[in-house]
């Protein structure tokens, strides 16, 4: 079963009762009334992290990913619990020191703060991530326009090059595994726009499970289709010469997911405030297609106008 | 490495910024200003629940003993968050609404709503719960003071007798395996209490990893002991009844942990008061011994003033 039926079958009508679950289909949890703002995340060693090889950059990686849900939204995250499950060897004293100063060093870059959590001793290595911030109004999703702009910012694959270097599917030089591996650990997440997004984003979402399933995601409940124009897809310089070098195709890297970058709609009219921050905060943010009405067939198409058809759109759990 | 050191060599360093932490040494996280108060825990396969052959059980265990942590604290919880991680056995369609048919219920008996979580895929079971409630003030632990009464609510024990039922350690009738077996996995927590225990308790707890577990962690930062008379600490008829039949004795199941009764000391002054809500609210609040000078050695004592000395006191996590 995917894990949206999941949801939707079995859990759904237990939030009926409290509004601020916004139905289970939002990334966060909004209770308007008292200004709060909660996501719950569950990252698994060999599905959301291939390793603990390296525990001071997945412990980077799972919190940039838990409160990059809550700075999508325009939300200001402040503290954050880490349930931690694992054997003594995860958490022997070397790595205990290398968690606990990575953490140290998101606290002082992201001004959020350990508040609690857990620690119980498993051999499957997983944490939990609980993020709580306060708002008086977030972004929400199923809030696009017709005619809307899609916006993402930064770039896109990145990432997904670094974990196919972290798995020794594709062999580069040192500078270049570093830059991209780098990308994949500790995402750019998009905290100068905290404050910004708000003046014209309609709806948003951050990508992590890939562009396109994440879009989708993002409408879900409207009745609404897009259209993306492949060569719009913002990727990086070295990103861009790899794939030429190595004869890749760049669908292939643009919807993989772990991007987290924030997935935006605006109307036409904000175009001019959306290039002016953009250029005052140094933020790239790239218009990459638009909404549609439901008539149309969701599309990626490519330089020729062709309709590209994707089998798989980004990650998913499956039961 | 002991769970207490793991988090007071590595993490508590990492809260000191944020008051409200607690200093990671309460049960619960309290932000006063915006009166919020959160508890997260994490329960997983073979540790905190044998197994999941009856997730209805499990499911309302786990739900109980996390708010038990906000109700001992006289703090009313409102939402829940729940990240399971599980594969396709254990989140089967059959399992999935049994699930959701516990959840609905506790959700009715103990007016909380779900509000958000994760699923993941994973061969190993573990759920981390988040409950979440709203309170202008809370019991705090290690507020103790020298001479206070020491409570607890309910009866001790049967919850521990249930589990060596459901791991066949001992035989029962069919009739008694079901008494022991219920109260392992569906704790009767003190919600009569909510409002109440800020009228007289100086300091609690709720005891899950077992009463005198609990009871050091409750004053663990302060500079007292406790003297604890074995004979009123108070069990069930059918767990008095079996110990003598079985030749077992009483010691060895009043500190065995999930019973998620509420642990909390109160000055001599308040007896009345105690004596009068337990009966006006028919909750069993019974003193079993008092708070003393940190000079004396923490004791249990025997019927004939023995002290009885305990190599386990209850459980904890070794990292």
């Amino acid at each position: 079963m995917h894990e949206f039926d999941l949801i939707k079958n079995y859990f759904q009508k237990l939030s009926k009762k409290s509004p601020s679950s916004l139905n289970l289909n939002d990334d966060v949890f909004f209770d308007k009334k008292n200004k709060l703002v909660v996501s719950v995340d569950t990252y698994i060693e060999g599905n959301h992290f291939i390793d603990f090889k390296k525990p001071d950059l997945v412990i980077k990686k799972i919190i940039r990913s838990s409160i990059s849900d809550l700075i999508c939204k325009g939300v200001k995250p402040r503290y954050y619990f880490i349930s931690g499950s694992g054997n003594k060897k995860s958490f022997s004293k070397l790595n205990l020191s290398k968690i606990s100063k990575s953490l140290d060093q998101e606290q002082n870059k992201y001004k959020i703060f350990l508040s609690g959590g857990d620690t119980v001793f498993s051999n499957k290595l997983s944490f939990t991530i609980t993020s709580i911030g306060f708002a008086n109004d977030i972004i929400y999703r199923n809030k696009a326009k017709i005619n809307d702009d899609i916006y993402i910012s930064g770039n896109l694959g990145d990432s997904y090059m670094g974990l196919l270097v972290l798995k020794n599917k594709i062999k580069l030089n040192n500078l270049l595994s570093k830059y991209f591996t780098k990308k994949y650990f500790m995402p750019n997440i998009k905290f100068e726009l905290l404050d910004q997004i708000k003046k014209f984003a309609n709806t948003s979402i951050d990508i992590s499970d890939g562009l396109l399933a994440d879009l989708d995601k993002m409408i879900n409940s409207q009745k609404l289709s897009y259209k993306i124009d492949l060569k719009k897809i913002p990727i990086s310089n070295k990103l861009r010469k790899l794939l030429i070098l190595k004869k890749l195709s760049k669908i292939n890297f643009i919807s993989k997911g772990d991007d987290y970058q924030v997935l935006f709609t605006a109307s036409k009219n904000k175009r001019r405030i959306i290039k002016k921050i953009s250029s005052n905060y140094r933020i790239k943010l790239t218009q990459i297609g638009s909404i549609k009405n439901f008539s149309k067939k969701s599309s990626i198409i490519d330089d020729k106008n062709r309709t590209i058809s994707l089998k798989n759109k980004g990650y998913f759990h499956q039961f």
